[in-house]
């Protein structure tokens, strides 16, 4: 995609410095752009760079005033960051947006209906009685099982599959490999050692604006729903087991593992290769450290955990901190030893 | 799917209380269900929620007198919880059985062999000399390499990957993304630096009965076979690595990694996240908790490890009891520290 | 695939004891080959097999001399380990060169362009404007993104998913099920609790002689490119995160995950299940131990790490040995303290 710089300045409000007929097709850190990109300014720390930089076209503040010759047009704006992520934001739009209509092959089955302005990509599969909305773009090789149903405006990246029965909201975006529906483990042990798989015919509820990345899972519920409340955002490679619940504006870093039952609160923090034990309740606004592992409920708001068993934070640093000085810790006693044993003979004298 | 009460009672040798031409389309936790729903009431402690409950019908023991009046139509049978896991797995069942045919486009190679009663999804792959038996549900995108082998009853969902020469046996189900005979991970360091591709041409041999989950990934052998025994459960986005070996009735959960050449004993429990090194020995009954790191071979029977690195679990426990106490465990030295240091003292007085 | 050993022999320069018309179409470890097999001698401790094996052929130093008849006809070369690996590595080769064409349906976008001798597999997706070099495998239900650069001799086997602009440089074999490019994990926190999607423009970059493993995902950078260098070796199920950097000749062990930003020097060992914290610098020909935990920058070359959170390697084996023994520990504290209580009382006295 190429724009003006007048194309840009006009979406941000902002004025030209230099050739509004310049066109730029990239964007780019001002340290590192070359010919063609527009890149920003907006810490004063780094405005050498701006004499040097190879950036077509830089947006900064109003008020800046050059003190060497700048080669880059410039575009003027209240707040420079605020105005690039905007060009980044339409970037990515235009992105999502230049993908529309239906290529061939691709599979749609009985009574399923599509809304408007949608990209059904070759090889992707729908499954019967799907009911998806309204700019729905579904990539290649997606899987859509029966009766799913899809808000409007969500994304669904090449290879996701989703189980039958599975519903998901609007402006949800799940990444390449995310498999969401799949069945929960839930196995009976028999008497002669062997385990009788126990059927899990529930769903997934996805909420909306939820992201999700790539490779993760989330598995159906045993009965009823597993659910991932609005604005959930999961990344990478995470597992979420059956009858889960999520609560809204929460945050899963990649590769945790939440265990089946358990209810994670709102708002809370969950950092990379943490697991959790099933069956719990995580209260909200609760943040754990990276590879953590939990196995009791947290009752009180705006808890901080970490250790593996984790306990509180501070605690579990203290614990640390001589955890790493045992040796001296061990040497100590000794010497103690010896004195206490060189007091007891004397004594005895 | 829908059922009269009337099949569903013949079905469950059960007697109807009610009308046994109500017909259901939905099975639920009785605190859970909506109209058009079957429940059940097994423990005597929920029994209020019968006399509130949406559900349509409801299995009860053959002996139960309600208190007050219940709308929903009742099932009488000896074990209710029982009758209703019967009740989940035919309707499973029937929604395996309801994929049947050939959808298009799928591609399948020369000489392959695909028994009676089968699925194949659209745009699923199967290469050359495959021998496939019958009742087999292959989903749409499935992946099949030349001579590969898959028993009668097997289900793979959407996506699943087989490389080449694998072997599946009877009544397997393997959830979508998983990948089965991928290359090991086999690198000879060089003089200079580099790794040189130690090339894999094994394959991974799975038995009967056994279920894998999503985005899990078992790797080829690099000569001979990666080996998953009868009756296996692997959870989701878990790696068993080249010519591993997994005996019979093992469970493994979520995200745990089993590294090369390791064998791991019949009736093992490994929870998630769980890490074992390569070419160990892990004795038969073993348990293993969530986040343990195994660094060593175990060789009694019926042993369960702790912690990361992990030992015997008892052991393990109260060294991490005292873990958390270790501020106080300092603070105790230096309070005799201080006392011996007195006791010197005055000894020198 | 079938080879008489008179072409063997051809292939390693060997001379033939034996018929030189027998054919094999297996490779085995000399204790598990069955005839029709190939199979090598080298440590001579190993000898007693070579006269029970099945083997239809077995490769031997020049100078071997049997005590007792041998079954199989023999190969007689320099080094039989690495003529070994030469069969395996052509047998690798041969089974890759054999898949040519393109099968149909796949999909290819507009102005793409693909070299000599490739594969192109069924339900494969090739966007627009792609650059594709010769000897290229694209292997079935493959996604190639618009943009995307693939270098020659490179292999994706099946379901791989490229995201749109990634690079990949020649000699590249990614394992089914792998993601790159997908976009990173980036959210900034707003006033009301929600979180706002930062949105992932970068690429992927990755260099020659890379392997990557099944179901890894490599987020693309935010702004820049995400980079893999020269030679490295990634396992399974692995999360490298955006704007991540990996130094040429690393290798990472399966299920570690790298956070946003973090730098990994050249010719690392990072061992299984591994976490690193984002925006770290990390030494060339660091080692890190499975399931460790690298929360600081690691400045000095050839560093080894160890634990959660990681510290140098003897101090963490030292700290983890007295963590063992710390009920012990406890005890002689407790001893301390009694016979501190009886000095005092006695003195007292």
């Amino acid at each position: 995609m190429e724009f003006t710089l007048e194309e840009i300045a006009q979406l941000l409000g902002g004025e030209i410095k230099g050739d509004g007929k310049v066109k730029v097709n990239a964007i780019a850190k001002i340290e590192e752009a070359t010919s063609g990109s527009i890149s920003f300014l907006s810490n004063p720390k780094y405005e050498n760079y701006i004499y040097t930089t190879q950036a077509s076209a830089v947006i900064v503040k109003k008020d800046f005033s050059p003190k060497s010759p700048v080669s880059a047009a410039l575009i003027l704006v209240e707040d420079p960051y605020s105005s690039f992520t905007s060009i980044l934001e339409a970037y990515q739009q235009a992105l999502i947006s230049s993908k529309v209509g239906k290529e061939e092959p691709s599979f749609i089955g009985n009574k399923s209906t599509i809304g408007s302005n949608h990209y059904i990509g070759a090889f992707a599969y729908i499954g019967n009685n799907c009911t998806i909305g309204d700019n729905v773009k579904i990539f290649p090789q997606v899987y859509i099982g029966d009766n799913v149903t899809i808000g409007n405006n969500t994304t669904l990246y090449a290879g996701v599959k989703i189980y039958a029965s599975c519903a998901l909201g609007n402006h949800v975006t799940i990444q390449s490999g995310c498999v969401i529906g799949s069945d929960g483990f839930g196995f009976a042990p028999q008497a002669d050692g062997t385990f009788k798989t126990i059927p899990q015919i529930g769903n997934v509820i996805i909420g909306n604006n939820v992201d999700i990345g790539a490779n993760t899972v989330i598995d159906c519920a045993t009965m009823g729903s597993t659910i991932i409340g609005n604005g959930v955002k999961v990344d990478n490679l995470i597992q979420i087991a059956h009858n889960v619940k999520v609560g809204k504006n929460t945050v899963i870093a990649a590769q945790s593992g939440i265990s089946g039952s358990t209810t994670i609160g709102e708002n809370c923090i969950i950092a990379g290769q943490v697991g959790i034990i099933g069956h719990l309740k995580i209260a909200n606004k609760t943040t754990v450290a990276a590879q953590a592992g939990i196995g009791k409920s947290i009752s009180k708001e705006g808890t901080t955990l970490l250790g593996s068993p984790a306990f509180e934070k501070l605690d579990s640093l203290k614990s640390f901190a001589i955890y790493r000085k045992l040796p001296t810790l061990q040497r100590r006693i000794e010497e103690l030893e010896e004195k206490i044993l060189n007091l007891s003979v004397i004594k005895e004298l």
